[in-house]
């Protein structure tokens, strides 16, 4: 049996962007479960018809397809119980469900404004045309306005991670003395932002700094050797 | 031995109404521990000597003297391990303390703008002086003018809380299927706020409004029977 994951990539179909797809794969990797990698590029619609929804990350295990970075987190907790733990029991759950909405609601609506044209630069001509229709359409603007100005507005984003920052001065994750679906929840954003950007997020005495280079590390070194834009 | 919660009163000393304050209390609540109330005020510095700072709330547990929300949190779990846990076990340690810290930086801040003045108002005339003095420092505006305009800002400080709501969407309460310090994290913002004013910080189908009101049913209606300035 092989499992896959249907995750998002740009026009090289080594370089995997979504936020969300890198939870799930940070998932199977805590799990020590391996899946097959399924490169899917925005317009592929019709790719992901099977599984009743049209986005990414899609997990397929045997006969159970799971969509929703959320739902996988929650299918490999229930399905795979022996191995280490995502969430560390039911409160840990909801709370883990807390910090994957602050990451949706916070920290990535901040990172697309950063780098919403190094997104559009790294896609496939037929994705960029999807791309930048959606995008601009949401925000009003061209792309290029959106990311305009970011190096004056880059600071107001840090500021926003304050809650993450003051838990890793005290711990090491935001699970604790391990990482668990907290840390890569959060994680996704980052490797999101460096798969196809080489633009600084964080300045390097930040905490989160110190924590990513952590995460980068687990598993071998998984994100760390995952392939990059070039700079 | 008798223990003893020191909290923070307005006037009336039986209103209670620091969100820290709250926060230990529930925590005690919650480990079925009982504490006197040792009220307090905030011109009453050398009264809280004894234990190395001048902030409540402080818990003395017989020679141990705890002060600080978290550490009188982290302090009951290991000192009351066979009390059903506020954390859920050390992954749930940190994420509590992610969720604390995210009150601590964006809903009580933002509650402050709309009740600060409401606060001033069930103060003593003495605290009165220290609290107008700090605060109007702090925020470079007398009193009245940061508490101005609060009926059209109250919808701002509503979208903050939304990972907030966005977990209640799916679960009882913020630790899962029943309350932890989690949620008592956030709920003493909302004490602070229902001791002193009677400004409406929820919309009643707000999925918040309804944790709110299972959050003052607890432990025998404790929250619910606490006194409340007059409307």
């Amino acid at each position: 049996m092989t499992r896959q994951l249907y995750e998002l990539v740009g026009a090289d179909p080594e370089i995997r962007f979504s936020p969300y797809s890198w939870r799930a794969r940070m998932a199977l990797l805590h799990k020590g479960i391996d899946a097959e990698s399924r490169p899917w590029r925005f317009i592929e619609k019709e790719a992901l018809a099977f599984s009743g929804q049209d986005k990414v990350p899609v997990l397929v295990d045997g006969d159970a397809v799971v969509s929703d970075s959320w739902e996988i987190a929650r299918y490999l907790e229930r399905t795979y119980p022996q191995a280490p733990s995502l969430f560390g029991g039911p409160q840990g759950e909801a709370m883990a469900r807390f910090i994957s909405h602050w990451c949706d609601g916070v920290m990535l609506p901040g990172m697309i404004t950063l780098l919403v044209h190094d997104i559009w630069r790294c896609l496939d001509p037929a994705s960029q045309g999807y791309f930048r229709e959606s995008r601009e359409k949401r925000f009003g603007r061209p792309l290029e306005e959106i990311a305009a100005g970011r190096e004056e507005r880059v600071d107001g984003f840090r500021k926003a991670l304050r809650p993450m920052r003051m838990v890793l001065n005290d711990y090491q994750y935001l699970a604790g003395a391990s990482p668990a679906y907290a840390d890569y929840a959060a994680f996704g954003g980052f490797m999101w932002a460096r798969s196809i950007s080489h633009f600084e997020l964080l300045e390097p005495d930040d905490p989160i700094h110190g924590w990513r280079e952590r995460m980068l590390d687990l598993y071998g070194g998984y994100a760390r050797n995952s392939m990059r834009v070039a700079a």
